[in-house]
């Protein structure tokens, strides 16, 4: 698929700083808001916000048939449930726009009327999450996980390579990056113990994640084919699946995890479209035994993305914690989508389905403390002289996430949370 | 507590039948429309349903000052979260006004503007469920569960009797009753099979259960505790947890149920109040060994309902199979709400909380064709001459609930579900 505002000779006319995760290739949707503007739509150009709001009122998408209302949202939901043909028609507008050789829109002269600095623009939740469902679709995380806590032998449960195993999620504790977390407190099991005590979790984590966010409805009864899944997918963000270890030990049997993590999770502010994403489409690790027809599909359908975790503590320098990468995911986005719908369970626009854990195959390519410090026994040592074995309050997780393709970078921006003291 | 609208002396000028489930001491709350009629706010009374839009614009409310438009609304959501003080009242309103004794309202001769019979309009979804968790909370079901699946000598997790174990649920999949649902397909592990096999359910099942919907919402880092837990509390409704059991055996590990039970759940449309559920409060079942001092709660916070199961084939009678009771619950749902929040998760208004499978002790009070046939060993004899172990296609499942004392009979209504075959 060839896409015009991906081409990468394209210039914009806004200052785009080397190694912007912003140039005019990319135009992600977001919700942002400032002491003077209500909450509204933006697309992050450079260090530039571009106001949909205003550019509407200009007329610049008059010709596309949309109501002006959708760009006053407090929410992306109403926006992209026009449909892929609307959205990518306005990110295809915004190209022309900022285009540095097109003259035949007058906005450049507009531009102090509808570009914002990011640095004086307050981000907001981009879309209101019905539900929210959490994969675990990354062999080398569950195989992680599945040495320490059953079998180094026999990692993988029997189903795990059968089917995209995943569970439902709180929606309603999903943050925008920068929003502080308290640690959160709850029972817990310790080992030496007799019975459960309460208090704050000892065993926090991060996880490196990223989420799908859906553009399409279905209905109750209908599934959603591996062939048509990416209709459905609007864009992504990263997904920092804030895990409480200790907690989640206790409790998850026999249903799953529930207080370890519904206390929050972090998502980046910019919802970069899977147009955006068709550079880095890359194929799907070899899924050894063959899946079941449902699960099949063809082409490409994983995407090459960069990941980064970053650790910033209130006395140390930035410590990077882990390289990664979005392709190594085992089981892509649409294979994921094709399971969750195939018993006839219906998605809504703003529904979130986060990857889960993202490692790769390398010690510094693992997505969450647990594994990094191997359930602590390895701590990782800081540039002011203390070490990590999960996180402490004080501590700042920064994800990262770009591809980088032609010399054109499409990033995510940050996904940033700081750990606060339990209340 | 004493709640004027609860008076069992109370008697309406609506004809009441007998064994009713909506005497005036109930008025339950939902949305109903009709071929004529927008989505509104309807009240249970006798066959009849009063609609509060229409009170509303004759001024019933007035002195209430409450926006009129909360009444012509699609889901309760923005009626329950005026508050405590302003739904009571509401309700207090409505007992004075079908009340054959007061004569301070000309409510009679406005009857046939504001009362339709039952039978002739259509109940929707009572309302918009943002995050639906649900509860493993009957200590008989999670040791059939136990004693069947892993030791009968030992049937209970050891974390089962220290807290509430829970899982969050799909929230789009919640229908309301009357809805059919068609069997749902997905991946099994048969136990003679090599390899999983992709195809309809062979194991689907109900669940009785009971939810409560939350009325008031908290901050996120903010913790409701168990005293303070009702507050938070506007109603119930009864909840058919439908579940493929085949799909949740070779699924559920080791991060909980997922396409087993994403596919629909069933509520009754009438949200009875905790105001009306007054009359039935009980004591919790003595819990040891001792809960942690945030689980630990004062007063009467169970309730006494009574529940039944019934199952309508094509061709057999009304079969009962099951009779329980609400009760019955291990942990009541102050301590629930306590524990989901004690992380510093946030609810919202419209939230629905499922109780888990309500069993009693007894094998005729099983709230799951699971437990009632002991996984298909005991299969139930039906009047036709037919036989169940799970549910068949064409068989209907209607969930009954009241409460019963001092002559007033304070019911849901019914909860009902029909399956039809696999798209």
């Amino acid at each position: 698929m060839t896409i015009k505002a991906n081409d990468p000779s394209l210039q914009s006319w806004v200052n785009i700083p080397s190694n912007s995760d912003f140039p005019i290739q990319n135009l992600p949707f977001g919700i942002f808001q400032t002491a003077n503007l209500s909450p509204r739509i933006g697309v992050a150009i450079g260090e530039q916000v571009a106001d949909l709001q205003v550019l509407a009122k200009h007329g610049f998408f008059d010709d596309l048939k949309i109501d002006r209302r959708v760009f006053a949202q407090a929410y992306l939901n109403d926006f992209i449930a026009l449909g892929k043909a609307k959205t990518s028609a306005v990110r295809n507008r915004l190209s022309e726009i900022l285009d540095s050789n097109l003259e035949e829109w007058d906005s450049k002269e507009l531009a102090p009327y509808f570009l914002h600095p990011q640095s004086q623009v307050q981000m907001l939740m981009p879309v209101k999450v019905g539900d929210y469902t959490d994969f675990y679709s990354s062999l080398e995380h569950a195989s992680n996980v599945g040495a320490m806590f059953r079998d180094p032998s026999n990692p993988l449960l029997p189903n795990w390579r059968h089917l995209p195993v995943a569970y439902h999620g709180r929606a309603s504790s999903i943050v925008v990056s920068g929003t502080p977390i308290h640690r959160p407190k709850g029972q817990t099991m310790p080992q030496s113990a007799q019975s459960p005590v309460f208090g704050p979790t000892q065993l926090l984590d991060f996880e490196l994640e990223m989420a799908f966010i859906l553009g399409k409805s279905s209905e109750l009864g209908q599934s959603i084919g591996t062939e048509e899944a990416e209709e459905y997918i609007f864009g992504m963000v990263l997904f920092n699946d804030w895990s409480a270890r200790d907690i989640q030990s206790w409790e998850y049997q026999p249903l799953g995890p529930f207080l370890s993590k519904n206390f929050a999770s972090t998502v980046s502010p910019w919802v970069v479209t899977l147009d955006a994403l068709e550079p880095f489409r890359t194929e799907t690790p070899m899924q050894e035994p063959a899946v079941l027809p449902y699960l099949q599909f063809t082409g490409k359908k994983s995407f090459d993305i960069n990941l980064e975790v970053v650790l910033q503590t209130e006395t140390s320098l930035q410590e990077k914690l882990c390289r990664s990468n979005f392709k190594y995911m085992y089981w892509n986005m649409s294979q994921q989508l094709a399971h969750h719908t195939v018993t006839g369970c219906n998605v809504n626009v703003g529904d979130m389905m986060g990857s889960g854990t993202i490692s790769g195959p390398s010690s510094d390519s693992f997505g969450s403390m647990l594994e990094l410090t191997w359930r602590g026994a390895k701590p990782i040592a800081l540039t002011d002289g203390s070490e990590r074995k999960f996180i402490h309050d004080g501590d700042t997780i920064i994800l990262k996430g770009w591809g980088e393709r032609d010399g054109v970078r499409i990033g995510f921006g940050e996904a940033i949370g700081k750990i606060l003291p339990a209340k």
